[in-house]
């Protein structure tokens, strides 16, 4: 049997704060997609790192898993950090199918999404 | 005559790419809601400041300036370092009406594109 999981991935921060959205986009994935099971990951600053949430994936039977990095520009983290530490995670469940999605501010929908919200100032 | 302008406002990063969707995000704007000026700004690590943005719109005769900050978590960057920040730039320019809206992140159709953009991986 094919477990799907995705993994919401940000940046991380020093106030815990900062992981609210965070928590919202992570019950309205279980509302919305209950078939497939969500975790939340960071990259640095905020707990689980991506292996850790892997690991917990796994643990509950997943065998394939969607990286999804909720990040609005690609820079260094994107383009040198994450892929290295993709690569380490496929390793260490070489059993799994393991991708990821571009990231999120690469989306049309969601770049629409900001444009509404910031005429809704006006 | 009262004029409108809102400013986009990222974190910013070292990676010049890291500035795409948020070049894209100015775009729309500026197809979209033609009538209101639109300029980037970012916090740190990539230029123009806040001030330096806020004083472009001034020059071509803004008077009323809407920061939207783009970011998802709602941490230190924008519970300290920002209103600090908003009101530096109010004193530099009194006579201009100056506000902001809370992150991106904090609205809900942001949030639904997103979930909506990690589904469409499976």
């Amino acid at each position: 049997m094919n477990t799907k999981a995705i993994i919401l991935f940000g940046h991380g921060a020093r106030d815990t704060r900062w992981h609210e959205p965070f928590d919202r986009l992570a019950a309205l994935w279980k509302a919305q997609h209950p078939k497939i099971l969500v975790e939340l990951a960071f990259l640095e600053l905020m707990q689980p790192g991506l292996e850790e949430a892997i690991l917990s994936l796994v643990i509950v039977g997943a065998t394939e898993v969607v990286v999804v990095p909720v990040f609005f520009g690609q820079g260094g983290h994107l383009r040198n950090d994450f892929p290295v530490l993709m690569s380490a995670c496929q390793e260490k469940f070489p059993w799994i199918k393991l991708s990821a999605t571009p990231a999120v501010g690469e989306d049309a929908a969601v770049l629409q999404a900001i444009i509404d919200f910031g005429a809704r100032a006006f």
